[in-house]
């Protein structure tokens, strides 16, 4: 029986252990977990708790265990309870007694919360990277179409003519806010917990100044008692995440919509699709449905860590060990996503053709229609109804705008003229010149100073 | 490549065949897979479609992998993307040819969709026998103190005395109603989709009432394009289970708050609790804290799937694998959580004397008093503000209501007579002779009843 | 001060009462705290504990608020805390002290927990009703439509001709699975509460049975303590309305979908659409768009009333106070919901002509050819392969099946004849003859079924 | 018919009409919705887009509308489908045709979702303000209360001795977080979409700086699709309230346990609590147990907004509408919750003697004489088992650390000598003088820097 279980007439039901043991998933908080214990061995040797000589034993036993798990000869035992015990238990091993002094003035609350802060900030970083990697695409995909013109879509109905690249740069916008969401996230995780003891600060002439520099934390944590029970930072992770996720699920969406037979907009390169057990004709977007899908996993998650805290007392509960594996299947599926999206977007067959045609084949330009009215002076509430009424004559005529005669036009206002006919996909993209504006000038400006915050990879 | 690539030009991408794939989860399903293949195998043989002597090949092969499956002597490749193609990649290097016939009249998609409802079937049989087993042990507990009192709490105050056994039925009664909900669900999974094809229906002359009987299903599905886009069962089952571990949750809460050095009336087995790493004195009820902290888990799964299957159009889309984890997890969280609160019952320590000396504390018998005055001619409004009054005075003293004077009682009413004193926790109990009550007789009788549901395992 | 604070020395806090009442959102639980007092009354008075004129001055004041309320002339004060403090106080105003005897036997706890049920039950029979009449509108469409044929989709991908009636019965079973949810609901919601007390039943000699038997409920419930702090039945129904609002939304997703200007397959009615305020052209499926968000506001109240319940301890706890307007408001948006979408599919204008064209274009019938093969002696996945490089072939040549020459058809297997031309949507749709398939012939009787489970309304 | 309907043969059902107006929430943007009208018409005033004359009767005509809502005279007609509409259809009354023009250059896609972000702004604005206020109770508290011990607690089982001021100061540093959290959260809410029309910009030769300079926004949107279709922030804000509602009901939990008659280590001020309508006895924390209930509100709030936004295809869809409701109501839940727990906590009673004669009950200084052996020379795990076992002893004994004798002491070790019982909770306190910790000195030195952040209000 481990000493924690020293007062204790019985061992843990076998039950009891499986159900409580969280070594099977927090194994990988190894590295943290023995960068931490390093920093605080260094530490407590600087301020002469133990002697350089149990140091250097520690440290070497650290360096041994890290080698061991890095290798794949470690022996996880099922018994060990976490990722902490795991590694100390083999401390003991290899350094016998002197293994015990590392616990000096460390907790396992105030010990895990520190794993959690270093994992959560690494994460963060590759998520950034990855995100800027899917923006990167997202841009080239955009600068390779920059002439080519789609239906702008609301309530999926085609509204008005819109620059592919246009349409683009909205994802590349919604990927910027979710960085700076995770970059704010980073920062109030950048705080050691380590020194909180297990509830209360520790009884030893500590430096947490120095641990925090050791392990490149910004600050330490003002209180014990919050910060052993503190998991916001996991929580505003999860919601950072699920936001990202909710991004690329409507990417998926839009990439699933232009991928079927009737809109037939794009096509996944065969890498990026399936096919079909059954129906030979078939070519899935797979993936983007799988992303799509995934969304609801990391709502899942976040669901979860909020439940979990809610109605908690202070401080420490063991229920807090729950945060574990609602955030690492977080990060693992937020990072495929991102990649795998990364490649999709990357190697996207555009049919530019089919996107002109569905441009053509509505009324897009009746706003600009109606504008053109505006501008001769009707106010825009009548024009809007003038040109309903136009779009209903030409539907029922079958025609398009450019198919409809001068005298049609002047049937349903007198201010209509020939230069009617000047407004067209072009004079409707270049019309909207404004700031965010999909008129090409604007188009070009939004790529190009995208592309200073992404530059391209070589 | 796959047969299913055979139109396309590449392979899928590395990223893509592990975002893919779903073998690292699916592969659980094995048993129903090749139970599914079997009755499908032979009901092809009895309608003529293949030939007996393919049906002894596919049969053998069939049990063949079941068993290297069983013996730990199957590779799982990890190219094979799910488990259906596993096992039918087995079977072609074990059989030939041959086993491609198994394919016909089938898809994946109403061949994975039977997969599960087999086994939220077996799942459903083996929650409600944990679920009986935990009914069990309440009511060992309950029986084996069946003259202990407590206060009854609202708001977390002291209400009215109840015995300890009536408040543990209150739990027999929540997971009653867990395993009549498991059943409703049962019902509804107890459909058979294959013969739905990939969501047409299938161009062979099958007999599905014949597998339905085989695989012990109660009726074919009435809707091939709905029968492979349902996962409402699922959803169901997963509902079910958040009220059950909800249930759960609330006994934990009971079990923290009844371990706690301030209330003190219960605990935990040795073999049920942990100790901890830096306090030598503690003794933590981890397991219950545990199973109200994964709860959140459960409830989170409940949001991931009710969010994976919003807005999606008919019939299969890819997003549907993502049903399996979050089904998986529930099944095993539940099960887990209900055997391991078994044991904690099972084994738990019933402090009586500190039960009941705080129903002596509190001012219990308030309710009793007023209804003292009631029957004595006082309307029930302004009896209790009487005794409202009456407590306060006697907090003010420092006295229970046994220790006031009959001089004290009639300062506040003088329908108050010697009688007052025979109002004791026992009358309390007693007076609350409704069917539902704390009567000792009436929870004697719910005792018995809950037993002919639940007979006592020996 | 009301008697409940007749023991404190200061009033609430204002923003105490304006934080704590219920009044604003729960007087719509009037008519069921009227009917529930007014049996408890006459249990009262059947069992000689108020005497017949004290329950005739009951009765006649009940009977009057119920008619202040129903004409508007009741005036809700704000400091009334809830209805039954409301109803209450008004009873005294009108009958004087007798009012108090009302409250003889029973608490708020047992009250609360009787008028939820009460308004669940009808509730549910409101829903039932709508989804019925939004069944028999699906029907009526179905009837309307039995010839048509469209794409059945997979990953939103043309997969297999099926009839659009066909297609149309997936949401009619959907819905029957709705339906027999709520259903289970109900039995477990007909459960009187009412005698179980504040927590531990009551010290009169009352009669459950009869109160129950006046209010139609089913059974008594059979502990005090899980009576007055079961929420279940709330949660169940908000499940079931979860799932049901999914169901919509998928029903809308297609609507929308279906209303493109690339699919086309239908067109909203101009009652069930609307416009834009800037862009003239447009007509757009607010309702479906509608109805699929307002899923997301259902899915948050299950979390809400889930989180809720969780780790409470027994019995009542304020918090419970929440389980009302989450209830509330899921009634409100399903009914409203089902209704709208009820008139959007009665109304709803099918465009046979596009569907068709979409049959046409795609390869719908590629597993017919492989099946084709199959029964020529191919095995199946050797047969999908033949079939997946001749639609390849195909669309390199911008050729459907029907415009490929037998020379073609030869040159990837031996096994094409001239009858491989038989193989048309017609012959598609008719080879699916298994239950549950598109074949005209089940789809009839599957028709006929549900015509017998929802009557055509008159 | 409104012009939006001008192309439609049909109005909109009665049912449509009441399922698709969001009036009856969204009328309360009518601040925003005014000022941003005005900030609209002074710029397309400014670039000669409108008259002067226009833009005076348009600023007449709102100034006027304003101060008829302010006053309660404007008549908010049903059929008007939202507050936009509402506004605008008085202002044709008022102003005439000229109203009209007010819609030039702007659609209800970008207003609206302009609206949305001053409300959010300005709620972030009054939820700070109200953290702010419930810091300073919190410090006051505190303040008070500096030689205030009690048992620090993990597992709800007591730990260490801490500083009441301490475990008070936990709370402000959660508070704290929530504030920089609202604060980023600001800081992207903080961009005008106003000028990109219905999705793809405006063709008008607007000035979208001087609006944003006029409504107090620090920049324009990028990208016009992505401004009328994000609603990230809310989202954002959202899960910001749902980690403050977290930590209130963390405190909730805290009151409620704390206020109970076993720990009965605070009385709430008769004006938050409230009484029972049954238990005469009986005090209720239910504005904690209420603020504990409604994070479920608000959980259940994020979970609709994601669901809401999942998959949703570019630009705006009507779904968003939904957006509204869960936004106000997290908004108001949250204010009205911090304001009413800033009242509660600011006139709590604390029972100094009830806390401290816990801390005399438990074994709360086992650490300290762990670390007593430590300092001796023990490692540290050896020692952590000397005084489980010990415990172990005074337990069986009935005494306290202070009752054992030194005898009894050095049967477990030879290290022990007579200044173990030097160890007290004074000297525990005293220990822990770390950046975090509980020592009086290091809290004092906390509650200095906190009170800087937050002065108190006088």
């Amino acid at each position: 029986m481990s000493h924690i279980r020293s007062r204790f007439e019985k061992p843990a039901a076998d039950l009891v252990v499986k159900y409580t043991s969280s070594l099977p998933f927090d194994w990988r908080l190894y590295p943290f977990d023995i960068r931490g214990s390093i920093a605080h061995a260094r530490m407590l040797a600087r301020q002469g708790i133990i002697t350089g000589e149990e140091t250097d034993e520690i440290l070497k036993g650290l360096n041994a265990i890290f080698k061991e798990i890095e290798q794949g000869s470690f022996v996880f035992k099922p018994e060990a309870e976490d990722i902490h015990m795991a590694i100390e238990g083999r401390l003991f091993d290899i350094a016998g007694e002197v293994a015990g002094r590392l616990h000096t003035a460390r907790s396992r609350n105030d010990q895990v919360a520190t794993d959690m802060r270093l994992f959560v900030k690494e994460a963060i970083a590759e998520v950034q990277a990855a995100i800027s990697a899917l923006q990167d695409s997202v841009l080239t995909l955009a600068e390779g179409s920059v002439r080519t013109v789609m239906p702008g879509y609301t309530h999926l109905q085609p509204g008005q003519p819109v620059l592919f690249a246009h349409h683009l740069l909205a994802y590349f916008e919604m990927l910027k806010r979710d960085t700076a969401r995770f970059e704010d996230c980073f920062k109030r995780a950048d705080e050691l917990p380590l020194g909180s003891g297990s509830l209360a600060g520790v009884a030893y002439n500590i430096d947490r100044h120095f641990v925090a520099a050791e392990l490149g934390f910004a600050r330490v944590s003002r209180n014990s008692m919050d910060a052993v029970s503190d998991r916001d930072f996991l929580i505003e992770f999860t919601a950072a995440a699920a936001i990202c996720m909710m991004h690329l699920s409507r990417l998926a969406e839009e990439l699933v919509l232009w991928s079927s037979a009737e809109f037939g907009f794009v096509e996944m390169d065969d890498a990026y699709a399936t096919g079909s057990s059954l129906m030979p004709q078939k070519k899935n977007p797979d993936v983007a449905e799988l992303g799509r899908g995934k969304t609801g996993r990391v709502y899942g998650h976040l669901t979860a860590l909020l439940t979990l805290m809610k109605g908690l007392p202070l401080t420490y509960n063991r229920d807090l060990q729950e945060d574990k594996e609602a955030t690492f299947d977080t990060v693992d599926t937020l990072l495929d996503s991102l990649k795998v999206f990364n490649g999709m977007v990357g190697t996207l067959k555009v049919n530019t053709d089919n996107m002109e045609k569905a441009v053509e084949r509505g009324y897009l330009l009746a706003t600009d229609i109606a504008d053109y009215l505006v501008k001769k002076g009707q106010p825009f509430r009548s024009a809007h109804g003038i040109v309903a009424k136009l779009v209903s004559h030409a539907q029922r005529e079958g025609k398009n705008f450019s198919q409809l005669t001068l005298e049609e036009y002047s049937y349903f206002s007198p201010l209509f003229e020939r230069d009617v006919f000047e407004v067209t996909a072009a004079s409707s993209l270049a019309a909207r010149d404004v700031p965010g504006g999909t008129a090409p000038r604007q188009v070009a400006a939004a790529l190009a100073e995208a592309r200073k915050a992404v530059p391209k990879k070589t």
